[in-house]
C-alpha cells in the first residue's frame, strides 16, 4: 500500500460519494445491465473464485475455525449459481427510485412532490460469508446507492476475487466504477477511520453477530441501522386453538433454530397450561429441544427434564434447540413479559378472541406482531419485498425487514411560478 | 439531589420508557385533553412564569449575555399566549398514530398491515428559548411519544416553571405523568450519561447551533436526527425571468436573513450575469446586504463594494445580511457547485426550461429542491405538515421539515389463521 491507511480510506469514501452523485441519474436499464454483467462475471470466473476461496479455506483450517464457520466461508458451484440467481432476481424487481410518494398542491400555487431517491453512500460491515459481498453490492446498486463493503478477515481472498468481478463489470457498464468498493484491508484501524467519515458516508449497516453490531454502533459517527438479535416470544392465550398452537410452537422453535425469527420464549396462559404444556413438551423434546421453565412450568412438566429459567435465560437468543417457558396469569402479564424480555423483533399471540389479539397487537412494542401465525414469517421475501438486506431492530428509518425501498430516502421537489415570501 | 447524577438520569429514562409503553394506547381524545390542560395551565400561571423567567433574565444580565440572547430568553404575555395557541393548533391536527400506511394480502393467507406508531422515547436537547419546552412537549405528546427535555442553563428557572405546569396537567390527565420530563440539572455529566441510554431512549433531536448538534452527534449512542445549518443556493439560469429572479434573490436573502432557509450563495449563468448582477446588486446593497463574489462577479460588479469570496465563504451559513455570488459557465457547473458547497437543505433553480429544471431537481442532492421559487418555503407549515419540530438535514428516517408523522415509526401487524412454516 503506497499511502497511509486513513488517507486510503478517506479517498475511497470520497470516490464513493462522487459515484453516488452520478448514481442519482442512473436509469433502471443501466442498473439492471450492470447487475447482469456481474452475474455473468460470476459464472465465467468460477475457477478463480474457487481457487481464491480455497486459500481462505486453507487458512481457516490452519487457524482451527469451527466446522460451521468453514461451511459459511465455502464457495461451491451451487453457491456461485445462487449468487448469480440472486442478482437476476433483483433485475426483475421494480426500481424503487423516482417513485412519487406524495403530491400536494399548496394554496400559494406551489406543487410539492415527495420523491423516493437513493440514500447515497452505504457502508456494509459483515463477517465471514462471501456471498454477502454480492448480495449487498446488488441491493445497493439496484437502489441507486454507492456501497463500501468491509468483509471479515477470514474471507479476504474470496471477497477480493468477487470485488474484482464486480469492478470489471462496472467498468464495462454505464455506472460509475466506484459504485461498489471493497476495503482492501481488514485492519481494525481502517474500519475505525471509516466510521468517522460522516461527510461522505450516509449510513452504516452491520451484518453479523451482536458483538460486531455493538462495536460498529458504539464507534460510528455515521447513522447505523442495527439488525440485532431476535428474542421472539409466542403467547398461547386461554382461547387459543391448542392443536394449532402446538404445531406453531414446535415449528417456530425447531424448524430452523439458528435464525433470528425463531422463538426463544413460549408464554402460556395459566388456565390452559396444564392441558397444553405436557403434549407440547413431548413433541419438542422428541425433536431434540432442551426445555427451561419458570416454577409453574416446571411443576406442570414434572415428567420432563426442565431446568429453571431465570431472567437471563428469557433475555437470551439461544439460536439453538433450547426453549424457555413461562406461565402467566393474564394477557396483561404476557404483554409485560414480551415488552420486558423481547428484543423488539417478532412476537405472536395465539387466540380466538379479537379483542385480546388487538390488545396484543397494539401494546406489544416490536417491529412485527402476529396474531395466529408463527414469528418465522418475518422476512423480506415473506413480506413481499422481493429481497432483503436484513431485519432492522431499530425504530428510525426502517423497522423490520428492509428491502429496496428501505435502502432509499426521499427528497422534496417543489415546482413554482416565481413564488417568494 | 439525593441520588447521584447517573442514577437520577437512568431512573428518569426508565420512567420515560414505561410512560411510552402506556402512551401506545392513548386515544386522540386523551392526548388532546392533556394538550388543552397544559394550555390552560400556561394561561393561569402567567404570574409565576414571568417571575421565574425574570430570575433567568437577571442572571443573563449579570452574565453579560448579548441582547439577542436575552430577547430569546424573555417570556411576555404575548409569548405565553403564543405557546398556548401553538398547543391548541396541535389539538386541531389529525392524530398521526394508528394510520394504516400499507396493507397486503400474501398468497399464504397472511394479512400484513404496516401501521404508524410512536417512536417511543425522544430526547430533545436545546438551547435558551423556553418556548421550545412547550413546543416539543406538545409535538411529542400529540405523536404519542414520551419526551425527555434538556434545555439550556440560561433558561433553567423558566423551564422548570413550564415543566411544573406540564407535570400538573399530565397528573390530572389520563396520560402517564412521566410522558414529559425535564432534566432538572444542566450539568454536562447528566447530558453525557443521557446520551448512552439507548436501552430506554430511541431518538435524540438536538435543536440549536452547529456546536450543540456536533457535541450531541459525536457523543450519542442513541440515533440522532440532526438539524444542521442551511447553506442554501439560488441558481439563476440563462433562461430565467430576470425580474422575478431579482425579486426572489432579494427576498430570499433579505426577507429574514437569520433563518436556515435563507440563501447564502447566488449562482448566475455567465450569459446573463452582466445583465442581471448590477441591478440585483443595487437592490441588495440598498437593503443593507454585504456582497462577496468570485473573480467574474467582482469584475462585473466593479461599481460595487464586493469582497473576494473563497471556498470558506461559499461553505458558510452567514445568518446575516451577507451574500456570496459566483458566476458559472453551465448548469452542470452550477449543480457541481451546489453539491459541493450546499448543506443539503434547500436549493433552487430559476429557469424557463423544463429540461434544465429536471436536471437540477434530479441531480442536486438536498432535502428540498425548488424550480422557480424561493428556498424560504422549506418549512413544516408551508409544506402543509401543520407543525414542525425542525428541518432535518439527515437522510435517514426524516429529511427536510419534520412534522408529527416524522415523529412516528411503524410496526407490522400480521394476521393469520394458524400459519406456520
Amino acid at each position: 500500500m503506497v499511502s497511509d491507511l486513513p488517507t486510503l480510506i478517506e479517498s475511497l469514501a470520497q470516490r464513493a460519494r462522487q459515484a453516488s452523485l452520478a448514481m442519482n441519474s442512473a436509469s433502471s436499464e443501466e442498473k439492471n445491465d450492470a447487475l447482469e454483467a456481474i452475474a455473468c462475471g460470476l459464472e465465467s470466473n468460477r475457477k478463480i473464485l474457487l481457487e481464491e476461496n480455497q486459500k481462505d479455506l486453507n487458512a481457516a483450517e490452519e487457524n482451527g475455525l469451527s466446522n460451521s464457520m468453514v461451511d459459511r466461508l465455502r464457495l461451491t458451484h451451487e453457491r456461485i449459481d445462487g449468487m448469480a440467481q440472486g442478482l437476476r432476481q433483483l433485475i426483475d424487481l421494480p426500481d424503487p427510485v423516482g417513485a412519487v410518494i406524495e403530491k400536494k398542491n399548496r394554496p400559494n400555487g406551489l406543487e410539492i412532490l415527495k420523491v423516493r431517491v437513493p440514500i447515497g453512500v452505504i457502508g456494509i460491515i459483515y463477517e465471514s460469508r462471501p456471498n454477502v459481498t454480492i448480495d449487498c453490492a446488488g441491493l445497493c446498486l439496484k437502489s441507486g446507492n454507492a456501497s463500501i463493503l468491509r468483509g471479515g478477515k477470514e474471507a479476504l481472498h474470496s471477497n477480493q476475487a468477487l470485488a474484482t468481478i464486480i469492478s470489471e463489470a462496472l467498468t464495462a457498464s454505464a455506472l460509475p466504477e466506484d459504485a461498489v468498493q471493497l476495503i482492501p484491508t481488514v485492519e481494525r484501524e481502517a474500519l475505525n477511520h471509516l466510521l468517522t467519515l460522516d461527510e461522505y458516508i450516509h449510513c452504516i449497516i452491520p451484518r453479523g453477530g451482536e458483538g460486531l453490531i455493538r462495536l460498529v454502533a458504539e464507534n460510528s459517527r455515521i447513522p447505523v441501522i442495527k439488525h440485532y438479535k431476535g428474542v421472539c416470544n409466542l403467547f398461547v392465550d386461554a382461547s387459543a386453538d391448542l392443536k394449532k398452537a402446538q404445531k406453531i410452537t414446535v415449528s417456530s422453535k425447531c424448524g430452523r433454530p439458528g435464525v433470528c425469527n425463531a422463538i426463544e420464549n413460549l408464554i402460556v396462559e395459566q388456565s390452559v397450561a396444564e392441558q397444553f404444556l405436557p403434549s407440547c413438551a413431548k413433541d419438542l423434546t422428541e425433536k431434540g429441544c432442551t426445555l427451561l421453565g419458570d416454577e409453574r412450568t416446571r411443576s406442570i412438566l414434572q415428567d420432563f427434564e426442565v431446568s429453571p429459567a431465570g431472567d437471563d435465560d428469557f433475555h437470551e437468543e439461544f439460536l439453538d434447540l433450547r426453549l424457555s417457558i413461562a406461565v402467566v396469569n393474564s394477557i396483561e402479564q404476557a404483554i409485560e413479559f414480551v415488552n420486558r424480555f423481547g428484543s423488539g423483533h417478532s412476537e405472536s399471540i395465539l387466540t380466538a378472541e379479537r379483542a385480546r389479539a388487538e390488545q396484543f397487537l397494539n401494546q406489544v412494542d416490536a417491529s412485527s406482531v402476529y396474531w395466529n401465525a408463527s414469528t418465522r414469517f418475518t422476512d423480506g421475501f415473506e413480506f413481499g419485498l422481493g429481497a432483503e438486506i436484513g431485519i432492522s431492530t431499530d425504530r428510525l428509518h426502517a423497522r423490520g425487514p428492509m428491502g429496496l425501498e428501505e435502502l432509499c430516502t426521499y427528497k422534496y421537489q417543489i415546482i413554482g411560478t416565481g413564488q417568494w415570501k
